[in-house]
Parts: structure tokens; sequence; C-alpha cells
């Protein structure tokens, strides 16, 4: 087969780590919009917002004070999504079938600085939210009741990010989600086999065709997945084989920090505008098990397709079918690296 | 354990049609909200227009020209994601896995009017879409290239509808789409083991309940699922065993139709604006197999959550952890329930 068929024709591309599939449409990506346009706000923000339950010595809607930080905060979500002190039950009634869910949610706001998100942030002041996702996953996972720390962020308006003051949240719990859960699948079964990590020979394959790669430093590699839902979707890997942020060196953590850093900054460039994604970082379990298969990685989804208010809606046959996309992963590559050097 | 720690406690819920989970956060029902709003466009539209290309006697982009059709008319998409006279591909290059997708894409009209919604057209008017569905479903599904046949309907600019005026969706293809694959297993697995339907059973458990029904008629149940995803979600699911809307007889057909009208008003008057949904229809493949394990069912997600322009947002955690819900099943079949008696 020829790879330009990939460029020409419809077909569906394995995510190897989930183990489902996306249809990728790349003909169709000359179809006209007529569709909802989203609203941009470019307007520059005051480096303090006295409204913002975010910002330093603000008030928060539960009454408390926030400190004078001066890089990086972090406190309990006031509307949690988990609860840590809640009964613990089961149903089990037929085909009726729940179990109580425990956790902690946190946020973490990345600076002070009401104005900035993390692309507009230096890698030295990113390095200390890698230090805090570590603290953190740390802290939540030595909890005998948290076998698993999500840490996310949710960027812009149309992602449903209630306040721009830039943050992240972190939710951990007792059961593995079902994304991990496949991926802790996918990644034991290649483990158990060759005994080395699936996303690792990933990433060899990947440097050796330098098809999809949009970056790389010393320790990461930023590229676009093979099997890419999202426009211009993104993932960072670190080249050695760690299976949690913890296993980072503080040299390390730097070079992962670059790596946000430049990645971020690509994607203000493409529309011209504070470029909306959720990001999130899939590593190891805290469940005390050995996890030696997770080879951990930070994804980035963002939904804008053509513009700064045009987006990929995931609806109708993405929800009762498989995701689709229409541009292919090799062409936004290109779109995103021509932004960095 | 007691039933009311489900609207009480933050739980997980078991979907046995996916075999995946759902995060159920009941007490976070009453965060504030202060991230994006969706416009409403609650004007009344025209009953023709004269630049939309999917009113009768208009021009198409392509040059096509549509009859002057006065109940459905179905055509094949003018940018389809799938083709189906594209070459057949496979990519097996180590760790990059890709198969090629045929497949044919189709628009259907609903109403020559321009004006109108399912929840503004009769049970009758409905009754001819249904049998529109059916043919379309017949007439793809016979086709050997077709394996399987997704219906559906994105509504309202939200849901990425691209035109108001009152039309659906059929996407056809040569292998199962991973939603379809993950119910074609669960439902196997039952019916392997019990000889009669995973759905069936679940109905029988849900009507001596009533805790969840909406509605129910003779032939048909419209109800809020145990495992609902999004805050108003609804099926429509035919009390009798049946595994695509092939089965359904004429009479059977109008009952449908009937549930789909009940369901679409109430939601209408919910927050009083045409409310936005992907609905979609899952049913046996027509790959030739028997397939008798295929209970067939019609789900609704509605993206809005408190008000016209308040939706849930399936981001962050929801993206790389599970699906996620403030409100209950429960209390939302009180809220759609009371609307329709
Ligand atoms: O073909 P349409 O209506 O323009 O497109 C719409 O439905 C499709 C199928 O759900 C989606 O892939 C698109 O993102 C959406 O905008
Ligand atoms: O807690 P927030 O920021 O208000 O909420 C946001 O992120 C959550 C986690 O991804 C989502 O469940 C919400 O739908 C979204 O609006």
């Amino acid at each position: 087969m020829k790879n330009t068929h990939l460029q020409d024709y419809s077909h569906k591309r394995y995510n190897i780590l989930t183990g489902e599939w996306i249809l990728v449409s790349p003909h169709r990506a000359k179809r006209p919009w007529q569709g909802q346009n989203e609203s941009v706000n470019n307007e520059k923000r005051p480096a303090y917002d006295e409204s913002c339950y975010l910002c330093a010595g603000n008030t928060r809607i539960n009454g408390e004070v926030n400190p004078k930080y001066t890089d990086v905060f972090v406190f309990t979500n006031d509307f949690a999504a988990l609860q840590s002190d809640s009964p613990s039950f089961s149903v089990n009634d037929g085909l009726l079938v729940a179990e109580s869910e425990t956790g902690i949610c946190k946020v973490i706001c990345f600076s002070p600085d009401h104005s900035k998100s993390l692309a507009e942030m230096s890698s030295n002041e990113i390095q200390k939210v890698v230090f805090a996702w570590q603290e953190q996953y740390k802290e939540l996972g030595s909890n005998p009741k948290i076998n698993y720390v999500q840490i996310f962020e949710n960027k812009g308006a149309v992602m449903g990010c209630s306040n721009p003051h830039p943050h992240g949240q972190i939710w951990s719990q007792s059961t593995l989600p079902n994304e991990v859960d496949k991926k802790n699948t996918q990644q034991l079964n290649y483990y158990s086999k060759n005994e080395s990590s699936l996303l690792g020979a990933y990433l060899a394959q990947e440097l050796e065709k330098q098809e999809r790669i949009i970056y790389e430093n010393t320790g990461f590699v930023v590229l676009v997945p093979f099997w890419a839902v999202w426009p211009f979707e993104a993932m960072i890997v670190p080249k050695k084989h760690q299976s949690n942020i913890l296993e980072m060196t503080d040299e390390e953590a730097l070079q992962y920090a670059e790596a946000i850093a430049v990645l971020t900054k690509a994607y203000d460039k493409l529309f011209k505008t504070s470029f909306p994604y959720s990001a999130g970082i899939h590593q190891s379990p805290t469940d005390g098990n050995d996890n030696k298969h997770w080879h951990w990685h930070m994804s980035f989804y963002p939904p804008l397709l053509r513009s700064a208010t045009v987006k990929k809606f995931m609806v109708g046959y993405e929800m009762f079918g498989s995701p689709q996309r229409d541009i292919t992963a090799e062409t936004a590559v290109q779109r995103i690296r021509e932004l960095i050097y």
C-alpha cells in the first residue's frame, strides 16, 4: 500500500494505548462550514482581578482566603466531584450495578498572574507547576484510599473552564477510570510479552520516521500520535521508560516544562488566539502494585479545527460510532511544526 | 445499603450495554456556574428558506436540485466522511496500524417545512421518517460491503448541526464502530448465557420499579437508563425483543413515532427552547450473521444542564478519566416526566 493512501482515502487507525479505532476522512477537510461559531475573547486580562476567586489574597465562595502566593498554589476543590468521607456502599440489584467512589479533588493555580496561561509562562515557571504535580501525585498517592491520581487542565471557555485564571485540577480516586483502565490493559499486555514499554517501542518507531514529531529535547518528545482524534491533538512522552512523574529528576522536570512551553506557544500561534484544550497526564496507578508496564505521558486535546472560532464537534456519529477526524495527523504536525522553528 | 445513598454520595454506575462506568456526583449539582453560556436562537424560522440547501426545490452546493418533496427526502451526503469507491489497503508497520474503511453516508430531511423539528411534527409525520429509516437500513444493509448502518441526528447549533432544517444522517460502513462493538460484545455475552435479550431483562426490571420510566405505550418504553451520562439522556426501547427496526410492523412504527414525539416535546418544554441533542439508533449489524442477541434502541444525548444556555462540558476529567454527571438519572426522570402529564 502506498502511504499516500492515508492522506487521500477514508480509513481507520488503531490506538495502541486504548485498543480502540478512530475514523479518518482526509478528503472531507474541504467541506464548507456554516454551523456554530465560537466566540473569542482576545482581550488582555489584568494581572490581578478582584472578582477572581483564584487570585492571591482573594476570598473564595466558602469564605476561605487565598494566601498571597507567589508561584503555585494548591487547595481542595470547593465543589469537589468526589468526596473523601462518604459511606462505602454497593448496589447489585439484577442489572442495576453501582459502587460508591471516594476521592479527593484539588485545584492548582499555575501562577498568581491572572493574565497568564502556561503558553505565556517561562520554562522555569512551568517547572514549578511540574514540581507541584509531583508533590500532589506523591501525597495523594500515598493515601491508602487513593489508587489513581488524574492531573488535568481545562483551558478556555469552550472547554468548560469557568475561570480564565491559569489553573488546573487533580481528581484522585479509589478505582481506575475507564480511559486509564484501557491503557492499563494495553500496556500490561505489551509489557508481559516484550518486557519493554509499549510507548517506548512506539517512540523509537516515530523518532526513526520523523513524520509525526513536533519537537524533541534531551528527555522528551512532542508528537502527534498516529491515532490522534482531535484536530491538533499532541502528546508529550519521556524518552526514558518512566512509570510516573515522580521518576523525573529536577533537570528532567525542566526539560518537560520546556516541552510544554514549546507546544503551548505553538498552539497559540496557530490561530492567533489563546488556544483552548483539555490536557491530562496518564501515569501509573498508586495502588501499590509494581506498574512497571506504565510509561507516563501527557496528552493535549484541543477542539479548534479551522480557526479561532470553528471547532470540531464530537457529536452524532462520534458519540454513537467512533471518534472521527478530517485533517490527518501528518497534516496537523506540519502545521504545528512550522510555528516552532 | 439505602437507595438514597445514590442521591447523596459520589458513586459510579455500570453501563450494562458498554461494560464501562460513569461517575455520579449528586452533591455537586449545587455548584455555581460562571463559565461559558451558549447562545440561544428562539426566533421562529420561515417554512421555506431560499438559502437553505435542504429545502425542497433548492440547489445544493454540488449543483444538484432537490425535488419538490412533500414529506421525507433522502440523498447521498455531498461531503461524505466515508467513500464507497476508495481502494482497499492496510497498514501494519510495527505499532502503526490502519485499515481502509469504505461506506455510504446519507442525509435525510424529516420534513419539507424548514421551520419544524421532530418535536413539532405529528406522530403520523414522524412515522414517515421511521419508514424511511427502515428503507435505508434495508437498502444499505443489503449492500455486501455494508456491515453496519448508523442512523443519527444532530439537533441544534451547539451539537454541531450546520443547518436548522429538520434532518438527520446515516453513516453506513464495512466494520463495526467502537460503541457498537462494545454493545455487540455485552449483548452477546448475556444472550449466550441466558438465551434472552439483555435489554429485555433490563426493561422488565425498570418496568417493575417505575423509578426511571418517562413514558410507555403498547410497544415502547421511554426511560432514563440507570447509567445515563448526559444530564437529560433518555432511551427508547421496544418492549418486544427486536434486533433491528425492520422487525417493526407499521403499527409499531407509529407507536415508536409517538414515543419520539412525546420525548422531544417534553424536552422542548424543559428549558423552553428547541432542545439540542444527538440521537442515534443502535441495532444489529448487517453482516449476515444471526445477531439475535441484539435488542435495538434509540438514545438521546442532550447537552443542556441547567438552562437553555448552560450545558454540561465533557472535558478534562471526562476525556481522561470517565464520563461524569451531577444530577442523578432519577432526578432527571422526575423533571422530564412532569412535563408529559
Ligand atoms: O455532516 P455535518 O452535519 O456537517 O457534521 C456534523 O455531524 C458529523 C457527524 O456526527 C460530525 O462529524 C461533525 O463534526 C458535525 O459538525
Ligand atoms: O470544576 P469545573 O472547572 O467548574 O468544571 C469543569 O471541569 C470538570 C472536570 O473536567 C467538568 O466535570 C465540568 O463539566 C467542567 O465545567
